[in-house]
């Protein structure tokens, strides 16, 4: 556990920590056959900005989780993510060509490696929080469990990314923007906020609000993104080639509503999760881990209603 | 628990039990994008022979397993053999057009729905395995992550799908053959001896009993399978549509190791099952229960030795 005293010294520890946690929990690849061994490599030698891996982190620590059970789930809930834009980027999806500045796996190893590639990392994703939740009372199991089962499957990242690829043939409302989102967005930072603090105690109302803020944090990293594909806001750089919304009619807020409705709705979101944040720190400062995640998650807004 | 002395009125119900599972455990698809609901309705509704699903089931009664436990067990089992199945249909992989006399589900929903389906199926079998063991002590539970870890990861299910794929472009031998089995067919065979056999208790030599079991049964299996696929053994059915390992260039005993070789191989691998059965039998008439499926799985091997 790493105790209030000792951060200032954990610091430099902690800012290495993230990639080598990739590492340390990977899938096994020894004696694995060669390209399903290049997915699982690239991806844990090539991590993007890790933000959910941290956020677990930091609400393990400010829960005082043991930090191996949140060094698991930290690497278990990036797993997953990565496990999505594997697949996100597969021909029958996305079709993309580059991520993170490099070509994607399926262009390097094959689309079938890039797949099993894929599920290695989700097998060991769900290894992970097993484990991570194993020494915890029946009930916060069976929450965990249930948790996984909700937001990874088809009323959660499974069944986002299924209305995201169908957005194309139904009405392309917000609303309908807003539902895609609410599963492929939403979905895992539900599982990043809850995850950690579930292991940690946190009482039902601070889930209540974590559940919340999910929301909340999930429609604006996503309305922000959109805005990105669009090189609306080009100078913040983008993980997706720009313009592959409207390319593959996407969903995509700013196409469906309207630049001048997605400002307000942007600015009206930050400050529902900025409340919500507040709520959390009445039950406990502890909770003052997440206005750094808040404010990094967010700062692409100024920039937004600056165009105007 | 299924008591002997009830068995004979519980048959009619046990007979109509499999399928039902299926549909009770299954992912739940309420207000699911349309694709994906039909990739998973039709994977429930058209379902094999159920051989994995009725095995844990067999093993679950003769353990005394919780019925409610054994059931999510066997719908666990079943769904991880469904998703592997819908993964090894898809083009980038054998790039099958039918399936159980049916299309394949990427060519009656497309690539992206079949593939978000086989995640819902994997998803849902995680849960299962989770909520069915959640009682067991911490050893038990361990054991249990530790074996879906290993079992369904690179060592296991995705990386024997990998050396499949990966066969044609390395020395086409009867090892590389059995490899790819180990991890194909023998991996899910394992979990499915395991899972129930750990919830009910097995002694650590039956467990590793099991584990050569499902070696035995599972490198016979998929010999015979390889013999099938040749129309050796056409009379027999097959699930897979004919040569298609000659097409693909996928690994296949007879191929490597010539029809000579291959019958007193599987001959052999049928009479070490038959000992490892006698063995478990020793510890305890209950295993009587895995006779049947091994009558039923080696069948096929009188007809392959009739080809003489």
């Amino acid at each position: 556990m790493f105790a209030p005293s000792s951060c200032s010294l954990a610091e430099p520890a902690l800012a290495a920590h993230p990639a080598a946690l990739l590492l340390r929990h990977a899938p096994s690849v020894a004696g694995a056959e060669a390209r399903l061994r290049g997915v699982i490599a690239d991806a844990v030698h090539h991590p993007g900005g890790l933000f959910r891996l941290r956020l677990v982190l930091a609400i393990g620590r400010a829960q005082t989780v043991d930090p191996e059970a949140a060094g698991q789930l930290a690497a278990a809930v990036e797993f997953f993510h990565t496990a999505s834009l594997l697949f996100d980027d597969l021909p029958c999806m996305d079709d993309a060509a580059e991520r993170r500045g490099r070509p994607c796996a399926h262009i390097e190893h094959g689309d079938a490696a890039a797949l099993l590639g894929a599920l290695a990392f989700i097998n060991r994703g769900y290894a992970l929080v097993a484990e991570a939740t194993a020494v915890l009372p029946f009930h916060l199991r069976t929450q965990a469990t249930r948790a996984l089962d909700t937001h990874l499957g088809p009323a959660g990242l499974v069944g986002g990314q299924a209305r995201d690829l169908a957005y194309a043939h139904g009405p392309r409302s917000p609303r309908a923007v807003g539902r895609a989102a609410q599963g492929k967005t939403v979905a895992l930072l539900r599982l990043t906020l809850l995850l950690p603090a579930l292991a940690g105690g946190s009482s039902e109302w601070e889930l209540q609000l974590l559940h919340r803020l999910a929301v909340y944090w999930g429609q604006l990293y996503q309305g922000l993104d959109d805005l990105r594909d669009l090189r609306l806001a080009a100078a913040t750089g983008s993980a997706k080639s720009d313009g592959r919304d409207l390319a593959l009619s996407r969903p995509n807020l700013a196409l469906a509503a309207g630049l001048d409705a997605t400002r307000p709705r942007l600015s009206r979101l930050e400050r529902l999760a900025a409340r919500t944040l507040q709520e959390l720190l009445a039950c406990g400062r502890r909770w003052s881990v997440l206005l750094l995640f808040h404010r990094q998650l967010a700062a692409p807004l100024d920039e937004v209603l600056a165009l105007r």
